[in-house]
């Protein structure tokens, strides 16, 4: 079964064609560039360069979140048009989940974490056992400082585009953190793909139509919205 | 320092960019094309989707060999074009090396295989250290039943496009074989760039002229002719 696959929940963006296990193709780029101008064009390109048509698409999956907003919903609704077009099902999967398939080859003990500004990083942590990443936690946004407590002296290899910031603040009190070597350290197509391959053999997928980001806060408008509106109740 | 970093040497094709150790941007297809049709597309793609210029690019590498004779020959080519028109130096990298730095995070022993034909492989063993390739042996063509009597008992992750046929013919006898991750088992441009990050720094470059394939055997029509000549001379 093919998978087109695309990620664009953070500093990176990348698609991905799959069939089953195998990499057929993939994109990807790190290059600070806004997704709303590559993201499309990398997909495109991707399938033209290979002469595949969209037709011959069995699902279309994306990285639904947790991660930026803006970044996220241009992946959602790209995937959402492709799928609507091609009148195709769709699977969102979890963007950290999506960087523990991508980096599954590190074996061991996995923590994936995306800089969600302000000190908090969006994150969950996985075990890989027999290449598949067990979850050992749900996603969630926390405080750098309560990660730092919970793993200790655990060995962790840090995955995501909040990998450098997380081993900077924690390597001290965290001695057991390592950094994903750069070639895998983002999240990517292809995890995003692996990480929906089992959804859609089980027919865990979706309409277009409810397709849907995943955030873990409210976005920062929002907050500052809710946050005066109570200020003024206040007063 | 920015690498761009072709790979072409047997059945897939990719393109990387990176700056120093970063990957920047890649491109990988294994849909069965021409690598004459699709891999200067997707360097052109790539660089145009980066903004990025050939004058910011420092050097030009290129896997030189072994693999398929007309698949090196591309990719060769059209590193010599590329450099020659950016005015900038080359590196030629063993394709079995970019292979081990492709594969690097597997960690371990790693055993590159690239299926030569007539039951021959070409091969190359690494042991990875700090997360550094290190070579066992020199790039060299030899019989599948040759190499499984070398591996033995001994625990090493299959990588390249010879690894399924490897494994097939040889997991009964070399019972440590294992085939690596799908996404990691072919060569990928970003190898190509981290096996020519250190000869850039040491100055190890070559002028586009003097830039050449490295083959470790002959072309099969030049073997069948000089089979001929020794017939003719025999009679």
């Amino acid at each position: 079964m093919n998978i087109l696959a695309l990620e664009s929940s953070a500093v990176s963006a990348s698609v991905a064609l799959t069939e089953d296990e195998k990499l057929i193709a993939q994109s990807f780029q790190n290059c600070g560039l806004t997704h709303s101008r590559t993201l499309l064009p990398m997909a495109e390109n991707l399938l033209a360069n290979c002469g595949i048509g969209l037709d011959e698409v069995d699902a279309f999956a994306v990285a639904h979140g947790p991660g930026s907003f803006t970044g996220v919903r241009i992946g959602v609704a790209t995937v959402k048009g492709l799928a609507l077009g091609a009148d195709k099902p769709c699977i969102g999967v979890s963007t950290l989940e999506a960087m523990a398939w991508g980096a599954r080859a590190l074996g061991g003990l996995l923590c994936c974490v995306m800089d969600a500004r302000a000190g908090q990083v969006y994150n969950a942590l996985f075990a890989v056992e027999d290449g598949v990443p067990q979850r050992l936690c749900r996603d969630r946004a926390l405080k750098l400082t309560e990660l730092g407590e919970e793993i200790g002296r655990t060995p962790y290899f840090l995955v995501g585009d909040g990998a450098d910031l997380c081993y900077n603040t924690l390597k001290e009190k965290c001695p057991g953190l390592h950094l994903a070597p750069p070639e895998l350290r983002y999240a990517t197509g292809y995890g995003v793909a692996a990480a929906a391959l089992p959804l859609l053999r089980t027919g865990k997928t979706c309409s277009p139509q409810d397709l849907d980001a995943f955030y873990l806060r409210r976005p920062q408008a929002e907050r500052e919205r809710l946050k005066r509106l109570s200020e003024s109740k206040a007063n």
